[in-house]
Formats: C-alpha cells, sequence, structure tokens
C-alpha cells in the first residue's frame, strides 16, 4: 500500500495543506484561511485532511507534520504564535484528535529548511543551513539529517544574529542591528532611502534597488553590497558553528538569483574559517511549498 | 556483568586514556607521550587497554572512544592533525585492529563537551555549548543530545567566529578579528601589553591580566571586559543558532571563575535574541579528564 503524509503550514493568513507521497510527489494541495481562532483552524485543518483523504482510498497516511510560526518544543506545543494571537497551544493534541493520526509539529522556518533538504536546493545534504530572505530574516539549521530546534525552540533564528553593520537600527525583537535589520527587504529599502533617488519614490522595493545595481546605480550597488555582506558573515557564523556542506537563500529577494547569492558567497569565503569553506550556495527551490513539503519528511526521513 | 568503556585523549605531547564504568566511574587513569610515529601511539595505546583490561577480569568492555586533535569524518577518519604531524588517518581501523573492540573518534574539544554533558557541568542538559578557552579557544556544539561534528568535521570551532573587536589582528588560521585572537589567554596578554604596567613584564600571563583587574587595575579591567565583550557575543550567537540550554567556560582561563563568567554573561544578555536567552552559565568540571569520559559517553549514550 502506498504511504503518504500531509504537509500543513500553518502561517498567519492561509493554511497550505499537501499530501505528498514517500517518493516525494506532491499529490494534492489546498489552501485556506487561517483563524485566530484556533478551534475554527484545527477544525478547518481536519475536514480538510478527510476529504483529501477520501480521494485516495488506496494510500495508507502515516501522519500530518504540521508548520507554526512560533518556537515549538518537542514537536508538539509552540509557545504562542504572534501572528495568529495564540498563546501556547499543544498542536500534537489539538489536531491529533480531530484526525486520529500521528502528529509532529516544528517551527515553519525550520520545517521549510527540512523540505528543501528532502526534495529541494538541499537535496541530498545532511548538514544544511537555510536563510530566507524576505519582510524578515528567518532561516533554519539541519546537522547530520535533523532540525535543531535547540532548548526553546530558538534553534535557527539566524535573522537576528548580531552584526556590526548596522548598529543604530532596532530590530523587532528590541537589539539593534541584528541581520535581519541590515539585510532583510526592509533593511535594503530602508538603506536605499538614504540615497538619491530612492529617498524620495513613495513605493520602494527590495527587487527596485536589485534593478537599479544591475543598471549601474552606484548607490543601489552599495546597499545591495552591504546586505550580501552581512548575509556572507552570517554564512560565515554558521560555518564555523555547524559546518555546512550547502547554504541555501529563500524568500522573496532570493528571486535576485545570482545579484543576491555573488556578493553573500564572497562575503563568506572572506570571512569563513577556511576548513568550513567548502559549502556550495545555491537559491531554495520549493518555495511556498517548503513546509508542506517539510511536514512530510518529518515522517518520511525523521526517525524518533 | 558490569559495562565498561574506554575513553582515549590523544594530544599534542601525552595520550591520556581511562576506563569509565557506565555509571561514570572513572576505574583507572593512564597518562603517556604520544607519538608523531602513528604506528608507535597506537602500539602504546592497544598495550595500556589489554594491561587495565587484564586488572578488570569482570568487565565487558564495549569499545573505545578516541578524541584527536584535528577535524573527524564519520567518527572514524581525522583529516589531519597538525600538532602531532599527521595526515589523514583511519583512527577507527588502527586501533580497532589492534584491540579487537568498536572505536569511535572524535574531535577532542567536541569529545570534551560530550564528557562535560554526560558527567561535569553539563550533567542533564540535551543541548550544550561548550567554549574552552586557553592558550586558543575551542569549543563544542551539542544539540539533542548529539554531538555537532558538520559536514568536514569542523562543527563547534567557535574559536574562529568572526568577531567585530580587533579586526587588524591575525589569527592562526589567516583570517583577521576571530574571537580567538580578541578573548584567548593570548589575546588577553597581547592586549594588556598595550597597557602599562604589561607592556614591561616580561613574562605576563591571562592571570595577571586577571588578577590586577581584580586588585582595581584600569587597564587591566578594560583588557578582562572585552575579553568578556567577545565571549558573550559569542554565547549569544550560538544563542540564536543552537538555542543552547547552558553555556560552559573551560579551559585555563576558566581558573578566573566568576571574574571570567559574570562579564561574559552580561554581554550574553545584551546581544541574544531574547526568546533564546534563557541559559545557565557555568564552569566546566571534568579538566583535563573531559575528553576521557566524551570518549566513553561516545558507547554510553550515543546511539548509532
Amino acid at each position: 500500500m502506498k504511504q503518504v503524509c500531509f504537509g500543513v503550514d500553518i502561517g498567519g493568513t492561509t493554511v497550505k495543506l499537501g499530501l505528498v507521497s514517500q517518493e516525494g510527489d506532491l499529490l494534492e494541495k489546498r489552501e485556506f484561511p487561517s483563524s485566530r481562532d484556533l478551534a475554527v483552524t484545527f477544525d478547518d485543518i481536519a475536514a480538510n485532511i478527510r476529504q483529501v483523504m477520501d480521494s485516495f482510498p488506496d494510500a495508507m497516511c502515516i501522519g500530518a507534520g504540521v508548520g507554526v510560526p512560533g518556537p515549538v518544543l518537542e514537536q508538539s506545543v509552540v509557545r504562542g504564535c504572534v501572528n495568529l494571537g495564540w498563546g501556547d497551544t499543544n498542536i500534537a493534541q489539538e489536531l491529533g484528535c480531530r484526525i486520529n493520526m500521528p502528529v509532529k509539529v516544528e517551527n515553519d522556518a525550520n520545517l521549510a529548511t527540512l523540505g528543501e533538504l528532502w526534495q529541494g536546493g538541499g537535496k541530498g545534504c545532511r548538514n544544511l543551513v537555510m536563510l530566507t530572505v524576505g519582510t524578515g530574516i528567518g532561516g533554519g539549521v539541519i546537522c547530520n539529517g535533523r532540525i535543531v530546534a535547540g532548548a526553546t525552540g530558538g534553534g535557527g533564528e539566524v535573522g537576528h544574529l548580531p552584526m556590526p553593520f548596522r548598529p543604530d537600527w532596532q530590530c523587532s525583537c528590541g537589539k539593534h542591528g541584528c541581520l535581519e535589520v541590515t539585510a532583510s527587504a526592509t533593511g535594503i529599502i530602508r538603506a536605499a532611502r538614504e540615497y538619491a533617488p530612492f529617498c524620495e519614490m513613495e513605493a520602494l522595493t527590495a527587487k527596485d534597488v536589485y534593478d537599479a545595481a544591475a543598471a549601474g546605480d552606484e548607490n543601489a550597488r552599495r546597499v545591495v553590497d552591504e546586505a550580501g555582506s552581512a548575509l556572507g558573515m552570517a554564512a560565515a557564523i554558521l560555518g564555523c558553528v555547524v559546518n555546512p556542506e550547502m547554504v541555501l537563500l529563500g524568500g522573496g529577494v532570493s528571486a535576485a538569483g545570482r545579484a543576491l547569492l555573488d556578493p553573500v558567497e564572497a562575503a563568506f569565503k572572506q570571512n569563513v574559517f577556511p576548513p568550513c569553506g567548502n559549502v556550495r550556495f545555491a537559491l531554495a527551490q520549493l518555495g511556498n511549498n517548503a513546509g508542506i513539503f517539510g511536514g512530510a519528511a518529518l515522517f518520511f526521513t525523521q526517525s524518533a
């Protein structure tokens, strides 16, 4: 009998849910709104899981792997999801009792990293780091094939690495100068606004800045280089701590492709401890589906 | 039958070898010179192991866990030991064929961290980081009870974290400004020599600098504070990457006790991502025996 698994990615506005085969095929995908009301969200997830299973009567479902935007303990309890207004929630229990199958839970960014390891840009790796560069910077760390969740679910929070570039800029976490304030899309826009012509543009995106740099604008180049330096130094830090074989860049800003990768790789080489320098840099491949694949990988690749 | 295991710590000048019970008792310890001649070193280790076993006829030895000063792959091959003049060496094979029992190998600093986790300052932890501050700075990272060795055996090389304090000081690794050049005993002495009266003292130790700081010398205080800031920032970095529950400080400089711990902890709190801030700081407890206990722990605590 064909083994399958659900991957469920609970976000601040939507839930993405997919049925994935052991071979890594996404058999069906659904998307619906998440709710600040816990019971509503879990009822909706359970109803969708039942409906999808009805279309696959010959498949044996071994569980549901769930990603949530918050720190997760022991693959079951999320310690609050700010974006959803949830407090401490035992998701494994809440969902498990509704669907009668095993449920494992992880932080969404860590789970996306595991998804990329299993079926995306990091396929074949055992030691992988992902930096997800969007409005903020998230990420995940995988050592010897397993997610580093840490003591309180804060493993892989690479967006909050202390960095020397913008010591006066406050981060959403309360600290100053985190990687996230320097190199996220938000940080790139903020830095660009120090210069003409960006200071006068009402709507400005990180893509505009990358495009201007590519077109030869020196100020844009400076901003893009600083973001690359910060991300490369972060990768060098991760290099000597967990010594990955690969660093993946994902998130909205990774649409810049080589224009993002090249300065990051250059700054990495400049800062890394040489014996840890043998690292491939690449782009994440699964986009918004990374969490779904990661959820399935919790069952297909992570032994208890 | 009582289960026992050998822990073997191969250093640049001596081999430390101990027989350890499953309960964590060090039943016998020996120390003898290491040799640049591989065969001599392994013959000596094998001979000592046989002699020790003869004194414990009722014990069942389940293996030997070996630490070496170099990067280790797959718990067997060390990729060169600079201090010993060894090239790539399959230690598991070299020693295993001489003693007819399973051999597992790890980097010495990682192994010492595992020893502290099992029977030392980190007892009861699952997520632990150790910073070993001596002539250089070594360390180890343990996530979910397991050593983070990394893709090429360079996991836990925390002495080479890029740091913003001494950007012009070159490290032995070739880079500039590593944690090691800032906060090791060597770095502390170098920094102190910028000031009177230390610039004129022929023999100067890190202990002298800590003693002078304790006695109220302002220049010494400045040096000690900078080292503490660097170590605390390193701990904050490790905090958001692997989210440990405890950070241990070991090595020669840790003899300074609270005079070392206090500034490190203060700088940690200032730099850490708040959700990863719940960390206990303590001193390593096993001293030179940490590697022996770590070797035994490879068999007693690390499932395959």
